[in-house]
């Protein structure tokens, strides 16, 4: 099950709206439509946003009906520009559109730069793949024998690629024949943890307990939590981690209750031109993701609404941070 | 607009499910049917559970067939405990069952018996309504002109009786001139905040920002949030509190942020029989109200899920509470 596959001139993924109740795959034959993809969350998680940003470059680049390379590369330049614009708070998605520039400044024969497109892009695949996998194994160490693991939103095998952040060390720790339990945050706005997590979860023949956001800090309270495990959408030179709105809230209770708090991201994750989580920008989504929910009202007419995507926590809350190149801790300096 | 009225050997309410799509009153003639409205939540909140509870007994009293006092109070204890075990977090609840009991425990005459039951439940009203207004007016001295409040579930008018607790004390201050802008939490599962606060503030012309639970630690982090003030649903002799599930969480976060926390609540809400939070017992509600969302299926079949309605906070958390004896501080020693 891959959520991005490229399948020359055309890219596959799951359509990760409508999990769990059906797995339905889109062929993309039109970048705009890999633009569309992402800003609508059919392809969502940090990794596989970049992933997928990497094969719609160049599924864009393969269109372009150019006669000369500048002619070819002003064009290219409004691809990036596309899915520069479609998730401003992932990383990973600058990560890959840098990635896919560099990998062309230097040519300028047009067939040569289409394929240099499409190999790079393969090349980001390949690591993110095996970038998540080392991560997984390094992060599986963190987890004892009998654990109960919470989580929020998802970063599982469709948010990344391979075994994912978060889901992969847990999914690796169970490899390892650990036993464990995780509580699934269902993720408000768009109910990632209700809809993807527990599925992949229970794919994987993990035990999985469904709560709301609310709940977390109750059962770390309890005693129930022994560590949370998230992803990561941007994290900054310091450590200071953008993820999914509730993971700040998350890692203040599990320090309150002295239960560690671990991020678990490829090293494409780490924005070191941003030195603090301040400067990381948040995006704000549409209202009605807060006020209907899978397309029924909630809430009165004309209420406003405040919708910010993500939230950024500070390193001080953070206990390690898994990367493919080890578990590293306080004090953070990716610099 | 009440949430629950007696009108002679019938009880008027507001079933609350149905907002705020549709503002509907049911007329209630068999007590069993109050039982059920406050299992189901068409009438919720403590102090309105109360006082629902006190008029479901003297409902279910009319109707009592009895030759002797004996047998009636036979049938009566059916009665006290059917609604006992309506609501197990709800102290109101018991304190208006403790409340008619007491009445009647040196009547023998059936006539006056049923009287009496339905002049102290007509008592207890008037009572809670007396006290929402009253700390009302003691909380409203804690906001200050230009706050940003936060507050979680819903503790108004339809609540209560007269304004709400934590919603009567924003009113009240609204009332007293000051500006003010309330965050909604929506409160999951069952979104009384996105349902009902937001109704509630708008309809006093509060202006209000609707946000999901996990947004709100976020919003104290930013600086957005001037204090806190939410319900309660039982008070222990230490002050610690059991409200609506993500209560706990909100007050460690406002401790984290230095945002005053603030709990409203009328002295009925006090159980001295409790020393601490610990002793309090929390509901577990059904699983579909975690699963589904206004019936929409959100989470794959057969996810365990843990749905526990309330969670405690300790008193160390707490600011302050407003009852309508005066602003409490720590100590907190209700005994």
């Amino acid at each position: 099950m891959k959520p991005v596959e490229w399948l020359d001139n055309r890219i596959r993924i799951i359509d990760q709206t409508l999990l769990p109740s059906e797995l339905r795959y889109l062929d993309l034959t039109d970048y705009k439509d890999m633009v569309e993809a992402i800003k609508t969350l059919r392809v969502r998680g940090a990794p596989a946003i970049g992933i997928a940003a990497a094969y719609g470059i160049a599924l864009g680049a393969q269109r372009i009906d150019a006669d000369t390379p500048d002619e070819f590369f002003r064009s290219l330049q409004q691809v990036f520009d596309d899915f520069a614009r479609s998730r401003p708070t992932a990383v990973n998605l600058f990560y890959a559109i840098g990635r896919m520039q560099h990998a062309v400044s230097a040519l300028n024969d047009l067939e040569k730069i289409r394929q240099a497109l499409v190999e790079e892009a393969k090349r980001i695949h390949i690591e993110e793949e095996d970038a998540t996998r080392r991560l997984s194994e390094y992060g599986a160490e963190l987890i004892r024998d009998g654990f109960t693991i919470l989580t929020h939103c998802n970063a599982g095998p469709l948010a990344t690629a391979g075994y994912g952040t978060a889901l992969g060390v847990i999914i690796e720790a169970k490899r390892k024949g650990k036993k464990l339990h995780v509580y699934v945050d269902e993720t408000r706005p768009l109910l990632q943890g209700a809809r993807l997590t527990t599925w992949e979860l229970m794919q994987e023949g993990i035990p999985a307990t469904l709560i709301t956001d609310s709940m977390a800090g109750h059962f770390m309270h309890r005693g129930t939590i022994d560590c949370v495990i998230t992803g990561a959408d941007r994290i900054a030179a310091n450590g200071d981690t953008a993820n999914k709105i509730g993971t700040y809230s998350l890692a203040v209770l599990a320090h309150e209750n002295q239960v560690p708090f671990y991020i678990a991201a490829p090293m494409s994750t780490v924005d070191i031109s941003i030195k603090s989580g301040n400067d990381i920008p948040i995006e704000e989504r549409k209202v009605d993701e807060v006020t209907a929910i899978a397309g029924v009202r909630v809430a009165p007419d004309g209420v406003a609404v405040a919708n910010p995507a993500f939230d950024v926590t500070p390193h001080r809350y953070i206990t390690a941070i898994i990367t493919e190149r080890g578990i590293i801790r306080q004090p953070y300096d990716f610099d």
